[in-house]
Order: structure tokens, then sequence, then C-alpha cells
């Protein structure tokens, strides 16, 4: 049986041109470009919690890789470099070539450059990924930048991982065609880097949508000290998902479902021109579906990040507010 | 019970002055220091691989940034952010606050910023870390830099954490003074910061005892293409130790223990006179025990790490070649 060291030069380690150093030494090395930011971000994947062992390796490569890039994309930085820790029960090489595909199959599409990482046998596959992007100082789009009056801006379509998902766990039906459209968006998304990158001074904040639309628009609510209206018939669905608009747990999919990775921003009214060009220019569907408002005083000072989001968002349905059973994905809930 | 947010925000959200934006965004944003490179590393910590969960929350905390700082020690690198992922079956407060005390402990003491990480919920205790220090171009003291002739150094002592491990085991009798002494050489071992910084400019290659002194060695050899003598009654033992420098299972300890965390290093002879007077300033025992040789023909070409390191170094006991049972810790070795 081939060792560690064999198993990481085999498939993980790839030419890094930009790199001073790449993997082999106790640190890489990297000479930042002069006179911008970095953004760095990490995502641990744990085998039952994040991805089902038997979703195929290249699957999960890819999206080991994806969720972390779409963190890039949410802050509107530009992929460089990532690091990759992975922890397999045993060195299963059949395993390690198809997740390399997966995971430098993205990666290199994106320009990253794998500049580190650990292996190590552990009794849960486990991937831990860190990456570093580049963003011009002050040009970041962070989750405290909304402005009362913004737009409320989403990209793609939601709900259809989270539909894929209780599809495949029985709990809602969909016919073999709207599964088909639903379950890529589950195993390979596609992180919106392109759009994270044009709307660099068009958008105020943005977030991407991981713990589901409502969580993660009340992280920038929170952050900002706003609130929001959401027009839930304004909420973009995918072919597959709008024959079933009405099924509430469809509604709770597009809600509180995560996994999309879609981006929500908001932008001041006088971009709108702007960013209908960059959806046309992106072939990525854009749309607005709410607004920024001050917050009342209620909401202020509330303990809780949940707590104050909730009193903080509202979302309509037809002009009728929607009451929400839960908003998004916590590791640690009750 | 709190939810994730709630225990991320009490434990693991610190003050990150030096940062543009720290824990709560999607990307933490850092402005380099102009002309600096950055050195990266990422280590990942296993239950009942890399530690016991017996072994103390704040222990396990302490551990996991000093074998990340111990990489930066290794490269010369001054230490400036981390971020943290954790696994954890159970959102357990008070293995979290015993955590956060070990981990910030170290972290603080080196001036290391925590800018981000992720939590979740996971079977197995899994923790990974990357960390992030700067080094001046072409400073930083790197595996493939030693130079035929140069002197082989160690700082500290060898084998005392391997020892106290085998103490635990039962394949190795230490006296109660002993194992007093060893313990926390493996439960909280001290990264060499101030050493690798000192030796910047000074020593031509640098690696951190992690796997073992002669796997480590081996690594430097082979990235440098050059071979080694060592003399192994020159390595520098413990007060502990060495009474029990015959043992063969101390020798294994001193030759292949991993965990030590003390530095190797390669510097030219004409260097032993600062390399002296940094040990004093320091207050660390710093031990010239070997040479690097020229690499013979024979040793070149080699295919393997291990094979091509175990022809090029020599261990030599008052003259005569020593053999070596295992030549360090392969994770996925057979």
């Amino acid at each position: 049986m081939p060792g560690e060291f064999d198993l990481i030069a085999k498939y993980f380690s790839r030419p890094t041109p930009h790199a001073v150093l790449g993997v082999g030494d106790d640190c890489a090395l990297i000479k930042p470009t002069p006179d911008m930011e970095l953004a760095i971000s990490t995502d641990m994947l744990i085998a039952g919690r994040h991805f089902m062992p038997s979703d195929g390796p290249g699957t999960i490569g890819h999206k080991a890789m994806a969720v972390n890039l779409s963190d890039l994309a949410a802050m509107g930085a530009r992929p460089r470099y990532a690091l990759l820790s992975i922890a397999l029960p045993e060195a299963d090489e059949k395993f390690l070539q198809g997740f390399a595909g997966g995971f430098f199959g993205l990666a290199q599409k994106h320009g990253v450059e794998v500049i580190g990482g650990d292996t190590t046998r552990g009794g849960l596959l486990t991937i831990s990924v860190t990456i570093i992007g580049e963003v011009p100082p002050g040009q970041a789009l962070r989750r405290d930048a909304a402005q009362a009056g913004d737009d409320i801006w989403v990209s793609g379509t939601l709900g259809d991982a989270a539909a894929a998902l209780a599809h495949h766990q029985g709990k809602l039906r969909l016919e073999t065609g709207q599964a088909v459209q639903c379950f890529p968006r589950l195993f390979v998304p596609s992180p919106r880097i392109e759009l994270g990158l044009a709307l660099r001074r068009i958008a105020h904040a943005c977030i991407d949508v991981s713990d589901g639309f409502a969580a993660d628009l009340g992280h920038i609510l929170e952050r900002s000290y706003v609130g929001a209206d959401v027009w839930f018939e304004q909420l973009p669905l995918s072919d597959a998902l709008l024959p079933l608009r009405d099924n509430p747990a469809v509604q709770d999919c597009v809600l509180a479902g995560g996994d999309d990775y879609e981006l929500v921003f908001t932008a001041p009214v006088d971009k709108r021109e702007q960013i209908e060009s960059i959806g046309k220019k992106l072939d990525l569907r854009l749309t607005r579906a709410g607004q920024v408002t001050p917050l009342s005083l209620e909401g202020r000072g509330v303990k809780g990040e949940g707590e104050a989001a909730d009193k903080a968002m509202r979302i309509l349905h037809h002009g009728q507010p929607m009451l929400l059973d839960r908003s998004g994905f916590d590791h640690f809930g009750p």
C-alpha cells in the first residue's frame, strides 16, 4: 500500500505557477499582489452531514471546492489559492483519484492553485478546505453594508438543492424530470464567482445561500442593523419547482433550504440597470425580490442572531406575512 | 442548548485588531504587510490519532495551535493569523471553553489573530487549523536549501514526547521523575517561533520534528539532493532520557519519535558562533549533531522519499552505522 507521502504526491501535488513555493515544505509561500486585500475562508465537510459517502468521490471533491469558492464569490474576491486537509478511513486510491478529479477540476476552472494540505487516516471522511482570494481594498462585499432602501436581489433559483435532498429522503415527491433538474444543484453546485466580481462597487451587502435564503438574508440584516420586506411570489424558482410553488414543503425548501450557493445581495435602486445588464452578460437570472427597510426600534437590541433577524424580516406572500417554522440550518440547534 | 452561532460567538470570536475584517462574514479580510511573503500551512488533528479525547480540552487546544505554529517556526515566519475548523460529536460547552482557553492562550502569546473558522457536529472530534505568517522575500527557511558541508543542528532535546507516549502505552518504563519531565513535551509542546525568526539569513534549511528526527532530516536531504552523517551520541537528550540512552526503545524515540516540535536545521560552518549566541540569548539548547554530505551517485534517482533518504543518511554511533527499523510516522504506511 502506498504511503501518505506517495499519495499526496500522486494526487494532490499540482503545478502552482503563481506561488513562491507550493506543496512539500512546512509551509507554502505566496507573494500577495501589491495593494490587494486577501479574503480568506475555511469550510469543513463531514461524511453523513455535508455529503453522503455514496455521493461519489468526484462529486464530493467538486462540492468541497465549490462551497469554499462560494464564500469568495460572496465577498467579490478573485480566487487564488487553496489548502486541502483530508481525513480518510483508509488510503483508498480510487477515492483519492476521483476526489482529486472533482476538486482540482473546479479549482483549475477558477484559477485556484492548491498550495498545501494534510492527509491523515481518520474514522470518518472529513474534508477541510481553506481558500484565499484577492479583492481591492474597500471593495469587498460585506454582510454589514446593507442600507435601508436597497433592493434585495437573488441570483439563479432557490430551493432546488433542498428539494432534491427532500425527494431523496422521501419528504417530497418530485417527478423524474423535476428530480433530474434539481439533483445537480445538490451535487455539483456552481459558485457564482463571476457574479461576485461583477458586483464590486455595485452591490452593498452580499452573502451566499448556504444555510437557506431566510437565514442568510437574516445574517445581512443582523450585521447591517436593518430590516427587510421579501416578496415571496417574486423569489426565483426553477422550472422544476414552479409548478409546486404552493406545496408547503417546497416553500420550506425555497426559504430555508441550504446548499443552493446562489448569492443574495442588496444594492441601491439606481443600480438596477447595471445589475440587469450583468445578468444578461453572465447569462444568469438575477431577480429583485424585496427591499431593505429601516429597523424598527423594537427590532434593535434583541439578543440572539435568529431572534433579531426574525423580527427584522417580513416575508410577504401577495401582501400577507408568511410564518416560517424554521429559519435555516443550525449545526448545533435544538 | 445554544446554537452554532452562539457558541462561535461565545468562544471563538476574539478581537482581531490587525485584520480588516475578522470572524462573522463569508470571508475574513487581511491587508498583507507590503513587501512580505506569506507562509501558510494547515494541519488536521483527529481524536485517537493525534490526541486522546481524555487529554483534556485545554491541552488539545494548545496542541492544535502549537503544531501549526511549529510549521511557521520551521520557515522562519512570524505568526499573524489563523483559522480554526472544528467538528464536535456534540455541542459540549465545557469542552469548547477549555479548548478555547488552550488554543487562544497560545495564539495570543505569539500574536496570532483567529480570523475565521467553521464549527459543525461530527462523529469524531476533528480539528483543522490553517495558519498564516509573514517572512521577508527570500528569507524563508526551506527544506530544499541544505548544502554539502553544512552543520546539522537540533534545538532542545529529542525523544521526550515519544518516550512519554511509549510509557503511557506500556512499551517503555520511565521512573516517575522521568515521566513528569517527558509528559509536558507530549501534551503542551513549545513551538520554536523565536528560534525560527533568529535563524533567518543564518540557517540554510530547516524543518520541525513532527514525524521523527530521522524522517524529518530525511525530508531536507531528499529536497536538497544531499546526504548526511549524524552522530547519534551527539543528539541532545533530556536529563530524563540520558540515563536510558542505551535502551533501544529510547533510541527509537530519539531517532523516530514524532511530536517533539524541535527544529532541525543546517547552517554553514562559519555561522557556528552566531548560532551559539542565539541559543544563549533564547536560553535554548542548540546542538551540532552532524554534517551535510554530498549525495553519492548511488543515492540519486532512487524512487520514493523514504528510500532515497535512507541511502543518503548515515547515523553513526561512535563511528559505527546504526540500523533503523522505522524512519518516521507515515499515516498510511503498511
